[in-house]
């Protein structure tokens, strides 16, 4: 019988684990030429933003008590600087790299986790504010990560070739 | 005292407001001429995403079991076909209206639902299906349709000016 926490869990997983499979996807889908592009003129090109979305999800890690950030070095090329920052960037084949470890390390936690730890307070919250702010949970954490993949997912798709209109 | 699916409800629908807040924003910051722009070459416009994201929040009335569509002749231009299909629009303004007012007629609804509401079936699943996936709720959707704006307002910042990098 599925107690009512675990049926939101499942709820914001699912979503998670879809959005991680689509971009997953659309990653291996495109050349390394298509990841160098910007996603519109004048904007972040696709390597950044992969190397974006897996040093955010590394930050997860630790936010989520799961352990330390795998590359924290990422953090201050693809979240503290802009594209065009003029550090140095790991090679395409390396950013696609951590972009999947990163997610499977998360998958591998995630599948061991019980429904009463998801609504346990991430570790961005203190004790005191978690009282009276009881959402600032885990599992709101992955809700929120969620939309943030979903939109640069929505940028990245611009890199495939344009379907004839 | 808050319960379980209180808390939950809140999370979900937290979320969603704050994105329809993002791209209200949005929306009301760009002038015509930037929501006729494509987001990306050959992409779709402002105005056919902006027209697109009301008429899927305004098809979430029946889903949701909350009434009829406000503007059921939107789907064919918005949702069935694309931004090039050379079908007649309404004219912006006429969108930005339509935009408004189905996410206010959403609001309104979900400030009346009480927590237990939110986890009956959407009126797109069955009640056989249901009893076994009862994670089919009205909060999931709400949740899967807060990504699909969330991927969207990803696209239409484009249509802001680009920051000088």
């Amino acid at each position: 019988m599925q107690t009512q926490n675990e049926l939101f869990v499942k709820m914001a997983l699912d979503i998670w684990n879809a959005y991680i499979n689509r971009a997953d996807t659309l990653v291996n889908s495109l050349t390394d030429e298509q990841l160098q592009h910007e996603v519109s003129p004048g904007r972040n090109s696709g390597v950044y933003l992969v190397g974006h979305l897996a040093t955010v999800h590394d930050g997860m890690l630790p936010l989520l008590g799961l352990g330390d950030k795998l590359y924290p070095e990422l953090e201050n090329i693809f979240l503290k600087n802009p594209d065009k920052s003029g550090l140095p960037k790991p090679s395409i084949n390396e950013i696609r790299e951590h972009w999947k470890t990163v997610n499977e390390k998360l998958a591998l936690h995630f599948y061991k986790m019980n429904s009463d730890d998801w609504f346990q307070k991430h570790s961005a919250v203190s004790e005191e504010d978690f009282e009276k702010e009881p959402h600032r949970n885990k599992l709101n954490l992955v809700i929120n990560r969620t939309n943030h993949l979903s939109g640069h997912y929505g940028q990245m798709v611009f890199l495939q070739a344009s379907a004839s209109e």
